[in-house]
């Protein structure tokens, strides 16, 4: 199991948890909406700094993001 | 607090519990070897894949570094 495949499913549940649209997390994070889709979808390869934003946006830390993409890759593994 | 700060010093206590050297632990990673030492010292930016080989090089997974980033991150507020 590579949880780096999971990072992106555990964005976009903490983004709807939120209710954020990807623009309005995008902007919290100072990054492109596009790029947060793309992330979302395991079609980017972000580096330490730009996950580290990302979770700041969504107002947890990164061990929070990966510990959530453990239940989802667990859950679909299941 | 950002855990981002505290990757390095996570790779370099499960590395050290596994007695690898950072020669080892590059070789396991398919990663250089100063890379490894600049990842550890803070002064690296990884991808996402590039921390997914270097967990996998310490036989654990990304959310078991970022738990360990947290127990460094919280002693050394304490």
């Amino acid at each position: 199991m590579n949880l780096a495949d999971y990072f992106g499913p555990a964005v976009r549940r903490h983004r709807e948890l939120l209710r954020l649209s990807q623009e309005e997390l995008a902007e919290r994070a100072g990054i492109d909406r596009t790029y947060i889709s793309g992330v979302e979808r395991g079609v980017r390869n972000p580096s330490l700094d730009v996950m580290q934003r990302i979770a700041r946006g969504l107002g947890v830390d990164l061990d929070v993001l990966f510990a959530t993409a453990r239940e989802i890759a667990t859950r679909q593994d299941s």
